[in-house]
């Protein structure tokens, strides 16, 4: 019997990610973790940005699920190329995963590849997959208290996207205390308000996502 | 360096849950363990439990974060004894932790101990607190597919309690789904429709636990 101490693993893991993050680099591709609560509107947040990013990009997706290709599923109608990852229990993706997942777009040349990760405000929190940037997701209806009550997910994300931001009226949800828990924790985090429903503040992010691509030399229009 | 296989944990784990539940029914307490999404509304669903059930019966909370003690903070403030555990980082409680939380109430004679898991619809499944029930919370804001992507900690619920239900006329929240889903996965469960805004559906709630409490011979009037 072989045993493996969970430092061994984190640190294999860390490795691989920074392999793979060096393929994604040498293939032009920006890696964007995805991250949120179950429920936070992930899915259909992706859906919303691939109406607005330029026809010229080739976007990708992975769908981590514990069970089942309903997101997986939603990504193919548009037809957009998805590879989903069922972990059959386990509550976050691994750098590994990616690893396997990513070889089925290997005959393709992806833009940007947006990596769903279970829905999970902790556990997801610990494990580089070879992104480039991690967004968070927070929906108005999960409350306001949540970046101090969970704090290492949003301690380390490059951006906060707080959603569903069209059920604010029926819900007591201070933006101001989120904006001020995330000076705090995460100062360098980008902040976004957005509601898939109506449409607002989506264009916002699919421009910060433009941006990181120019910034790694690569321009929207390439 | 002492290397203990994650096998032997849950093995330990269960075996104190095991001790644990015995000394629960020996006190007469029933135990609760009451999980769900960050943001289900465990916290809320306490706070409007506690409005509806008689005087006569002593409850007591084990609050679980990863950080801070607002949950607690929140119990407190309507003078009901409540332990904070911190798990640093962990991503669910474990029968260790609630015998160390327990301990704080061994001067009081407690009816109902309600244990509010980390907010985590993966991780909390696996490990047993020495609970007597299981309830798991679903937010109409999370989203009808839940069940389905998330099947292990659904499948080992006794109850189902789905929130906010006075958000649904905003939501695509297909209820009828979520019975399917339910009936399929844990037919057994009893299914409430809940909003601790508008009151819809608790005293049900409350009901239920007192007859858990009446079938393991503790009357409500005792």
């Amino acid at each position: 019997m072989k045993i493996v101490a969970a430092k061994q693993i984190l640190k294999a893991n860390d490795q691989l990610a920074d392999k793979k993050r060096a393929e994604f680099d040498a293939q032009h591709t920006l890696a964007i973790n995805v991250m949120g609560s179950p429920g936070a509107g992930k899915t259909t947040l992706l859906e919303a940005i691939f109406r607005e990013i330029p026809d010229s990009l080739q976007p990708a997706v992975i769908e981590g699920d514990l069970a089942e290709a309903i997101d997986a599923e939603r990504i193919q109608q548009l037809g957009i190329p998805v590879v989903q990852i069922n972990t059959e229990g386990a509550c976050h993706l691994d750098a590994n995963m990616i690893a396997a997942a990513d070889e089925q777009f290997s005959d393709r040349d992806i833009d940007l590849l947006f990596i769903e990760n279970v829905g999970n405000l902790v556990c997801t929190a610990g494990f580089d997959l070879g992104e480039h940037v991690r967004v968070v997701l927070l929906s108005v209806s999960e409350g306001d208290d949540k970046i101090v009550k969970y704090p290492t997910i949003f301690q380390r994300c490059d951006a906060l996207i707080v959603t569903k931001s069209d059920l604010q009226p029926h819900m007591d949800f201070n933006f101001s205390r989120v904006q001020a828990d995330m000076q705090r924790l995460a100062p360098k985090a980008d902040i976004f308000q957005v509601s898939a429903r109506t449409g607002q503040g989506i264009l916002d992010v699919a421009c910060w996502i433009g941006e990181h691509l120019e910034s790694r030399h690569m321009s929207l229009s390439s």
